[in-house]
């Protein structure tokens, strides 16, 4: 089944990343880095009250992940095991290959200037479309406690790991956890 | 400019709610509340992980706020400004009203069981398509500190608030902000 309306592009986001194999897993992840959103000029109006924010999310579509050949896989293995060489769901992973191929990232808003948006937290190549961009509430958005996080809590996470840091050396087999994650 | 691609439904929500008005604004204020999403049983080996995490983000297609009569006000006023009447741009709002309508719900998973994920936190009407879901992680979903919130930081809001409950009553101007929002 397919929604009955087209997704409009609202804006592009402009970052230093042109190949998805060096570009940060996780905007989360990558805090220290800046880039643009270019907003359409039509939709600039929009971004009136956004400077008040610390933190937005960017929901976008990660359209060198096509999905036109069909669906990718409903088990995959994500970036973070690659190692282990062991597989999700792919609603239990953040994995781009997705039925729709969007984006979630929790931006630092820099700086709103008319249809510019700067931001901290890079997850996403240049040229990636921006579908839509939603304030960070606190109280909407953070639940209470420390939640479990699935397989999550069992890998480390290096600051601005990339899918080709996170690769299997070819040399090398799949080992432990611990040995491989990096 | 439109995203070259259909979006997919990968499932409907089954909630209580049947109305707008009287439905929740919002998930995280709503966390006892639970529902169902309905997973299509062509996506279903796609949850396998799912039930290892304590929250999840639903990406809904909020389908009762057609755009087919052209894009919605680029400033409008929230449902918890109502009183105020005070307007902000669509991009610092969580409003359904959006160019895409898409909406994004912090649940907590109560049960993951074949193609069926019970949750709580309900802010959607039944039979609201759901686009994605993923794994909340806390790392990369968690700001640092106590971030500024815009404009959310200067309301109160009421557990399980609903746009009828906010609306302000025919016969009261709009007031002060302390005086009115609920």
């Amino acid at each position: 089944m397919k929604v009955d309306a087209a997704l409009q592009v609202i804006g592009v986001v402009r970052s230093g990343h042109a190949e998805l194999e060096t570009t940060p897993i996780q905007a989360g992840i990558n805090r220290a880095e800046q880039a643009v959103v270019e907003v359409d000029e039509a939709y600039s109006d929009g971004l009136d009250g956004l400077a008040g924010f610390d933190y937005a999310w960017l929901v976008t579509w990660l359209h060198r992940h096509p999905t036109f050949a069909g669906p990718p896989p409903m088990r995959q293995v994500p970036f973070l095991l690659r190692g282990q060489q062991r597989s999700m769901g792919m609603f239990a992973t953040r994995a781009p290959r997705r039925i729709n191929p969007l984006g979630l990232s929790l931006v630092r808003i820099v700086e709103v200037s008319g249809a510019t948006v700067v931001f901290a937290g890079v997850d996403v190549v240049d040229g990636t479309p921006v579908i839509d961009i939603k304030p960070y509430v606190t109280r909407f958005d953070r639940p209470a406690g420390d939640p479990k996080c699935g397989w999550f809590d069992h890998v480390s996470i290096d600051e601005a790991a990339t899918p080709a840091q996170l690769a299997v050396p070819p040399d090398r087999p799949p080992a432990s956890l611990a040995e491989d994650i990096r």
